[in-house]
């Protein structure tokens, strides 16, 4: 017997506002259910490749379906091959985390459903916007000379800040390209060898290469060595090379160090008649940037008054559910000669002094991401935001006190942020594959035991364990049971 | 008096589930009560820049705000300053259009909170995405041999498009970058005059500059001319330059037109010899692509057997909430020698053969972006799609004949899909000058009425008015209400 339908899905417009109510609700009691459970679910999906294939069909089906049996394969296929990143013991990459305020934000945006390409196509998107990227300058202490857009990732942020610095060297390149041309010196991005992947793919993007990136060697705490970047920069200037731009990081991807922005940016202003309009100076603070918003951790974010361009991702370590990246820029002006395109379609006759978010970047459609960040820094305020941080710094060194007192374990890093770098090393053994089998062996048990995920990464050619703190769900009692679970799988191989 | 806070405020983790669940009901009404009266709304909002700014506090509140003075806000203060998108006589650009499903869908995602960069950091996410686009390509009739990638915008598709064409011509580019060589030769990219501005942004983007696209003329109902582009292309092949791409389009921005893309893939076929490697055919269907799932209309993709890439927006005129953009590739390998790098700290141990979607494109961190899509298309079947789909070239028909009849207003183009373009030229003013200020005059009247919203173009040099349908609610019925407040404008001014 066929199943009746909801009203809506035999018209030719949108579901019914009474079966939107009422799907809606089953969907907010599916998701508070699933926040409520998901610690005691594993953290890993324990599916092998092709599973969730299987559970569907083949083919969407010609007839409407009931929302009911939508909503019971998000139970039955989907969550059985989700790797739960709202887990209390999500401790992989960087523990990015989501909150209740967050996600009633995002259905909100979902249903206004607007694209602020323009000012007009909605006021309200590009200035709340405007107001809640200003707001968050003024949390992490930087200084009212940032402008910030929002975009979807910081590898996009990245990206386009390596644009704009080409476009602010004044080589015709918006016009007449890269290639062909016998006009061109080589060009040429810095950063140190523990940047994130991002710069490199950017590079590649815009058509720098890799050979466009020159990887600046570290110092034992994983540190840009500026003595390095700037006899880089000049042996790359004696060779006719142009110095486009250098990205610092303030929490790099596999230790979360923090490169020297200050030295950096007075390195940059040595070299600054050498090179006629500068170097962009960017920094990456897309996870580390955060901790800035507390009065103790705000020198992380020292220098970045003399950079050009700043990325946080308020989708990293503010609760805001992906993807959410703020990009500030000193000077909009020139992201708006390096993309702004306004074809005839897109023309308006509003006041000149009105800001057309398109003109600054890549993408034309623009989600209204600023309503989840509004609503998640309003819900928790100012003092909510702080404890919450606080209080993954104190698991972090709660992280950090149990390494340093472990007899098998080491730490690998110093520990600026939420994130421990560590190995087992048991006392002798000293090969350095004998050392990788064992921890990699631990890595994969405690992955695979679902009980909590961790990541790994390789410090001066040693492979390192990773345990980065960031979910909103975790306590000290559920970490616990993490070192544990990490010490049962240690101790049954050493 | 203090306000009560709600329970998890204080707390150092997420909102309470049963704060969840008691605020998650209410976003559900509002959005319910929304989505039931938007048509009531000004379409286009009426306030003045810096309104919302002013409304809005300059910094946040050190404590947290109750849920409930966060919802008033979205009346008092987010409202007013919305552009409706959902409007009933939303009609300008194209009328993307979001629903029911897509809204929960967008909910669930941003509870998951996954990032799909990687197979294992969301099995299910990455093989939803998989199935999903495979279901899609089914409705639309293509071939087998595309697979898919969801992406935030069209922008990224088609600069991701180029960057690959790019990488398949075998110019070490992703090595050696472009500057500064003196063995590459000047690269070009082909498109229609009618191109959408994000071909020419990411060739901007990429480094191939504004010189690098070479705009090739329309014929009398603004479809490329393939004679002129083989003709552009020889004479470039004669003047040393490599030839990158074509990008052809399926529903061009201000009139919807449809280039020959048989014959077009043709054309290049012939130049193949030519071109060691080939160039490289992307077919941009961001918003006529979905009509596709019309028996009737499928020939509108006729001649993406031979692309290379395609990309359609199921948050144009697929009921997706913004931004959801279907990719497709032939050869993803080019796209992963294009993009992929895989530092120590994104390595796994699965099996070989897994899509890790990171791989793909610029963008590491990915949104779940297929539930919503999955959700969609189920919950209104293949059979609910076509009707929605149908209606609305309906609607389009009837604004068509009511422009056709009516004694002022002549219409400037073909109406392929629901899009019509026309202008009002009463007897006796032939004056270019004069014919735009009475049509801009009667667009900015109408919008600024609120009765609805209608965007504009330029075609051979006439200011045109551009009347899109796409959007869910609307209505025969509401829509001769904004055909008539035309006509009362186009009365107040002749």
């Amino acid at each position: 017997m066929p199943q009746p339908l909801d009203p809506g899905q035999e018209s030719v417009h949108d579901m019914d506002p009474d079966a939107f109510r009422r799907h809606g609700h089953a969907v907010v009691d599916w998701i508070a259910d699933y926040l409520d459970g998901v610690g005691d679910l594993p953290v890993l999906s324990p599916l092998p490749p092709g599973d969730v294939t299987r559970s569907l069909p083949g083919a969407l089906a010609d007839r409407p379906e009931p929302m009911a049996d939508i909503l019971r394969d998000l139970d039955d296929v989907v969550l059985p091959g989700i790797t739960h990143w709202n887990h209390p013991a999500f401790h992989a990459y960087f523990a990015i985390t989501g909150s209740g305020p967050g996600i009633l934000g995002e259905a909100v945006t979902a249903a206004l459903n607007v694209n602020g390409m323009l000012w007009r196509t909605s006021p309200a998107a590009t200035e709340l916007e405007q107001v809640t990227l200003d707001w968050l300058r003024q949390l992490l202490g930087l200084d009212a000379g940032l402008s910030g857009v929002i975009v979807d990732t910081a590898s996009v942020a990245t990206m386009t800040a390596l644009a704009a610095a080409r476009e602010r060297a004044d080589l015709g390149i918006r016009e007449r390209g890269m290639a062909g041309r016998d006009d061109l010196p080589a060009l040429r991005v810095y950063t140190s060898t523990h940047a994130h992947s991002s710069v490199e793919k950017g590079a590649i993007t815009i058509g720098l290469g890799r050979d466009g990136v020159r990887a600046v060697p570290v110092d034992a705490d994983f540190r840009m060595d500026v003595d390095a970047l700037e006899e880089a920069i000049r042996s790359d200037l004696a060779a006719g090379v142009r110095p486009l731009a250098v990205v610092a990081t303030v929490g790099t991807t596999s230790t979360t160090s923090i490169d020297p922005v200050p030295a950096i940016a007075t390195a940059l202003d040595r070299l600054r008649s050498e090179v006629p309009g500068g170097i962009w100076l960017h920094v990456d603070g897309a996870y580390g940037g955060t901790a800035a918003m507390l009065a103790e951790r705000r020198h992380v974010l020292a220098g970045v008054e003399q950079a050009d361009s700043f990325v946080v991702n308020p989708h990293k370590w503010l609760f805001t559910p992906i993807d959410c990246t703020a990009f500030y820029v000193r000077e909009p002006e020139v992201l708006r000669r390096a993309f702004s395109l306004v074809p005839e379609y897109l023309r308006t006759t509003d006041a000149e002094d009105v800001t057309n978010y398109m003109d600054w970047g890549v993408q034309l459609g623009r989600r209204f991401r600023a309503l989840k960040l509004w609503m998640v820094l309003r819900y928790f305020g100012r003092d909510g935001l702080e404890a919450r941080l606080r209080f993954h710094l104190e698991l972090a060194e709660r992280v950090t006190a149990w390494v340093d007192a472990h007899p098998v374990l080491e730490r690998l890093a110093p520990v600026p942020f939420s994130t421990v770098c560590f190995r087992a090393r048991p006392a002798g053994i000293d090969d350095e594959d004998e050392l990788r089998r064992l921890n990699a062996g631990v890595l994969d048990a405690v992955n695979r035991s679902g009980e909590a995920y961790l990541s790994h990464t390789e410090l001066d050619g040693r492979y390192t364990l990773r345990l980065a703190i960031g979910n909103l769900r975790t306590t000290p009692e559920r970490l616990d049971r993490t070192l544990a679970a990490i010490d049962r799988e240690l101790s049954a191989r050493t």
